[in-house]
């Protein structure tokens, strides 16, 4: 049984990647443009290209220290599982995560400019290509996420010793990576953005991506290594941390499987459940993403989320096939009397997939130009920017409730169901269908960038009109993306914490003052990475600021356009600069933080470290991103004409909040999903320290 | 041993009320200045009466609807303790609270124009006057607190019941009351703050505190609601619980009581030992308060400080002397093995006082405009209002670092000591001093509102000069005060859940799924509590700001100053109502929640609640506060002329980050140390529903 799904499961993986690569062929058979169109994406690309290189040559020298360390470690095949299978599992963790960055950004740099070109003729090309090239991202991600897996599954197998016992450093590769993509690449894109509007916008005068704005390339690049490589790290993470997680725990439940089964087959019906789940999501969310198709505007939306929701239909029925084929009949006792069936193990996927839905949709509510929040907020800046910024953090904080109680009551739900499997089960249903959920999200910036180069390569209004649309659209399914992310974190983290609960062995009551000092410990360090995060961002800004001061300074005629050419690459190498800078002390804290709590405090202060920073982590996420985009579509409410539209006193305040909101919704709150895996997964692996 | 005990804490109570009374009365024999004065200052002490008047009619309803709830709860004498005996407790801990509060406030508008007055001959005179009002604060909550404990004290034994049983109610009134006190205070004080600022200040160009702006004796209104009777309420609550829980976590320890020693003699020592040294402490308190004089300005801060420090001195020793006097060797045994002796208990008390006083001083650092952090956020002033923003919330939100830890190493090293009876006797010992602590805190808004009356009555500059650099010490007491109001309010929730969890009998692990699903929700609930407080502030502000508006518009003659008399009373009254409908909803939501999740999910899921809510309450008490308090004094360190002082752009980015902090810093934050301790109380008492 195990060999079988562990092939079906690669060549799924497999495949995967084969029609991602298609797509990326199908798109670089589109007409890239003109001569000056090419000469700006080929600005943008360099810079991506290079902030990359330089970010990875860095992580470069991290991976191979931690290779190092891991080596070393204790393994004795009993107890403590370390050494060089799991520091290849890391390697390979590492390697996948960077790679599907990097292919998911090459690709999306390519395809914006063709996007755009496509926009001079229609709607429905322009949207195929940018929907195809977030299809890459999504498929490449859960390809190359699944084949690490199974090629694992291969190799400890026949090494001879246990796939659970050695795969966790695969996620702890793609965690360490994730992080680091999702920090550096929020404070690149934030320090071109704050810093050219700084200076552009309101000093110099000139519109927004203008190209006579230095910090104009740069701010492009941020858009492709935040949004694109940056997410792609982080759902990658999310998505092998769940799959991994779940394995681990569904083999450990071994000694309340029913007698009636045989020990060795429940064992790895369990283990291998959530891979075969992965693998029959891949093939869902390749049908639903045949399924995105318009031509008009008003369909736009429709076509995406409806894509999503077909990939859903198609996972929920595939999964009641693979669940009648793989799983025993009964299942497994829980508290030493019910029974869970399979039924009950497929009904907690179904769940986790449902309110993965309902949190993105909740999240669109908080933020969308359409709905009350945003606009509240846009009427708020009419009082001046104090009252925005009031109304922008109270809707926020106020948009954690919904989501919280969802996944309280699918966490009491899922156990209900199938105990602890069952959470780990629902955070594999609610990601199993991210080739497409993550392909609606990253198509957003593929849009907004070639709305940029229409601008930039001075386009008739009648593209820029349509790649508006595209990008409006985006914004959307960029907002149900990120409550997606958040949710899914926030289930992973619960997955990953339960195997820690499991391998530490130790009591984590809440009677014991070493779980509530690990609490207290816990809930401070989303608070004080978030400090780090917002500060890197205005340090680098700051930096960013002061050369395109110079440049219009310096340079003769580039201001008033009748001559000069802008140095875009002195700008796009202080960003990079900047960012490889500033994420180093807030990766090292997340890092080190439960390290060195567990090494002087022990496992039980750890155990407490990780549920208080999962709880506060969760709630500073959702606050984050939400007030984020409430600030941001708040000033674009006002800019469509409201409230007396663009330039008024009104949208003046509203730029205020929208800046403050820069740092929030794409630098500290993104992060802070990692933070809660990657410092859970640390714990893990460093529980021989302990 | 019990009756001695009782009557000798019983008259130290009645010692320091007799204290403060006694105070209250040389300060009524000061000149209270003229008739311009005395107008001012009689229209101020109306307002206040007019809102506790109205506030407490609101109450008075709450109050009996929950006595007749409680009085028709489970009471069998075994199992469950409701019934009129928790009831009456409940009253005495309402009468209390509100008491403490009427009174306070009572003599402070008093002492304020007295304090005014002294100022016009000598800073030392006027400093005395301030303090002794503060003091009056102080000794009068610590002296009801204690006087209501001992009475329940003698009530329960004569009835032959058990003390612990019962005086949760007594607690849980306090605690109600002090929620709306809090939150009502804070909308109060920020509405007519806020509103009068905007249309005074902004749009009508007339100073602070100019008579013409018919918002203004409300705003002075609202410093003692909020600052005086908010704080004493919140501080009060905290008292009361620390003490109340102590004496039940230490009656409850019996089982691991040594035998050496006779059970009810060792039971008898732990439930009396939190009392005696709170005893202890006013007497230290009232030592401590006589050392405070200073003749010049240089001298006030020393002086303050000084006067707590030789408290906490006097503490250390008195703490000794009863320790060896009413602690039997060798104490209790923990864990089965270590032996905890008196002064391990002893050490923990010292630990939360010194633990304390850190806090406060961290908190000092993160807001003083001497230091880095609010002259950073004044510099980031220069590029306009959203990097003061993110700088300011960035501050806010790196200032949690130092407390916690403070905290979580307190909690582990009070652990080591004596077990959950040593966390519980650390926050005993952190607010024995209270009486001086608050007096020092309470002694601010005084000194203040001396300022106000100065600027209303026309005072020549040297007078206003001496209340200046009083209000400025004040504002370096207050943040002290406010760091320890978190502080405590965080080791008083945990000592109030220790009680919880030996009350409930469940597994609180974190392996349990109702856990935490609880502890999502209670890791929620501060946040949303937060955002309906900052909305509230925003809607009575609303109100004001068109009040303020209609009377500048049609009473001819105001604005200029030129005829025409503001009607100072419709502003009091639109504070009022504001505050009392706008509170309801945010303490509705506090004691309903944990009573909902019990009764739904369990009694699991509500221990994951209340580890929740105060792990997230901390944080969220801690950013708020210190945000707040950090972008005030960027704005005044502007002010006193750096960076282009008063009137410049810089200084209009100030604004709008003070503006922003007055309801993190005045509602939400304060009340959020509230709602962490209301939650656990309300959970304590509900049990039987669960």
């Amino acid at each position: 049984m195990y060999a079988f799904w562990n092939i079906f499961s690669l060549l799924i993986a497999v495949a995967s990647i084969a029609y991602a690569v298609n797509l990326f062929k199908q798109i670089m058979l589109k007409d890239p443009g003109d001569a000056v169109m090419q000469k700006i994406a080929t600005a943008v690309q360099q810079g991506g290209r290079a902030f990359l290189h330089a970010e990875y040559k860095w992580l470069a020298v991290f991976v191979t220290v931690v290779f190092a360390a891991l080596c070393l470690g204790p393994d004795d095949g009993k107890e403590q599982f370390l050494g060089w299978r799991t520091a290849v599992g890391f390697l390979l963790g590492s390697v996948a995560s960077a790679g599907a960055g990097y292919f998911g950004m090459h690709c999306a740099t390519r395809a914006a400019v063709r996007t755009m070109q496509a926009a001079k003729t229609s709607l429905g090309g322009a949207l195929d290509i940018a929907f195809k090239s977030g299809t890459v991202m999504g498929m490449t991600v859960v390809g190359l996420g699944l084949l690490g897996i199974t090629l694992l599954m291969l190799f400890y197998r026949q090494d001879g010793t246990n796939f659970v016992n050695y795969v966790l450093g695969f996620s702890f590769g793609a965690s360490s990576i994730a992080l680091f993509a999702r920090v550096g690449g929020g404070i690149y894109t934030k320090a071109a953005d704050v810093g050219g509007d700084l200076v552009g916008k309101l000093e110099a005068g000139i519109p927004e991506d203008d190209p006579r704005n230095p910090a104009v390339i740069a701010d492009n690049v941020g858009d492709n290594v935040g949004d694109v490589a940056g997410m792609g790290a982080d759902l990658f993470e999310s998505y092998v941390g769940a799959i991994v997680s779940t394995s681990i725990i569904g083999w450990s439940l071994v000694p309340t499987v029913l007698t009636g089964v045989a020990h060795s087959d429940a064992m790895t019906s369990l283990l291998l459940y959530p891979i075969v789940l992965s693998a029959i999501g891949i093939v869902a969310s390749f049908l639903g993403t045949l399924r995105v198709k318009a031509d008009d505007e008003s369909r736009l939306s429709a076509a995406l989320f409806g894509g999503l929701i077909a990939a859903s239909v198609f996972l929920v029925i595939g999964g009641a096939l693979v669940t009648s084929i793989m799983l025993p009949t009964p299942l497994m006792t829980m508290n030493g009397t019910t029974t869970a069936t399979p039924w009950n193990v497929y009904w907690a996927m179904v769940t986790g997939l449902t309110a993965g839905v309902v949190i993105g949709k909740v999240t669109e509510y908080y933020t969308s130009e359409k709905m009350a929040p945003a606009q509240t907020i846009a009427q708020q800046s009419q009082t001046g920017a104090a009252t925005n910024i009031i109304y922008g953090l109270a809707t926020g904080m106020a948009s954690t409730w919904i989501p919280t109680v969802v996944l309280a009551l699918a966490i009491y739900w899922c156990n209900a169901l199938a105990g602890i499997y069952g959470i780990c089960v629902a955070a594999v249903g609610m990601l199993s269908t991210l080739g497409i959920s993550l392909g609606v999200d990253a198509y957003g910036p593929v849009a907004d960038n070639a709305g940029g180069l229409a601008e930039m390569s001075h386009q008739p209004p009648e593209v820029r009109k349509r790649t508006d649309s595209l990008d409006a659209t985006g914004n959307t399914t960029a907002a149900i993306g990120k409550g997606f992310a958040i949710g899914s974190a926030a289930l992973t983290a619960l997955a990953l914490f339960a195997a820690y609960k499991v391998a530490a062995k130790v009591d984590l009551s809440l009677d014991n003052a070493h779980v509530v000092m690990g609490l207290l410990i816990g809930a401070m360090l989303p608070f004080v990475f978030s400090s780090m995060a917002m500060k890197a961002v205005g340090k680098a800004a700051n930096a960013m600021v002061e050369e395109v001061r110079r440049q219009f300074r310096e340079i003769k005629g580039l201001k008033d356009g009748t001559g000069g050419e802008p140095d875009y690459n002195r700008c796009i190498a202080i960003s990079t600069e900047g960012a490889l800078r500033e994420m180093v002390a807030p990766g090292v804290l997340a890092m080190l933080a439960p390290i060195a709590v567990g090494m002087i405090f022990g496992k039980a202060a750890v155990g407490g470290l990780l549920a208080g920073s999962t709880a506060t982590g969760v709630m500073m996420a959702l606050f984050m991103a939400n007030a984020g985009g409430a600030w941001d579509n708040a000033k674009k409410y006002i800019e469509a004409g409201h409230l007396g539209g663009k330039g008024s006193d009104t949208h003046k305040a509203a730029v205020t909040g929208d800046t403050v909101g820069d740092p929030f919704k794409d630098t500290a709150g993104p992060s802070i999903n990692i933070l809660m895996k990657l410092m859970t997964i640390t714990s893990l692996i460093a529980l021989p320290l302990f």
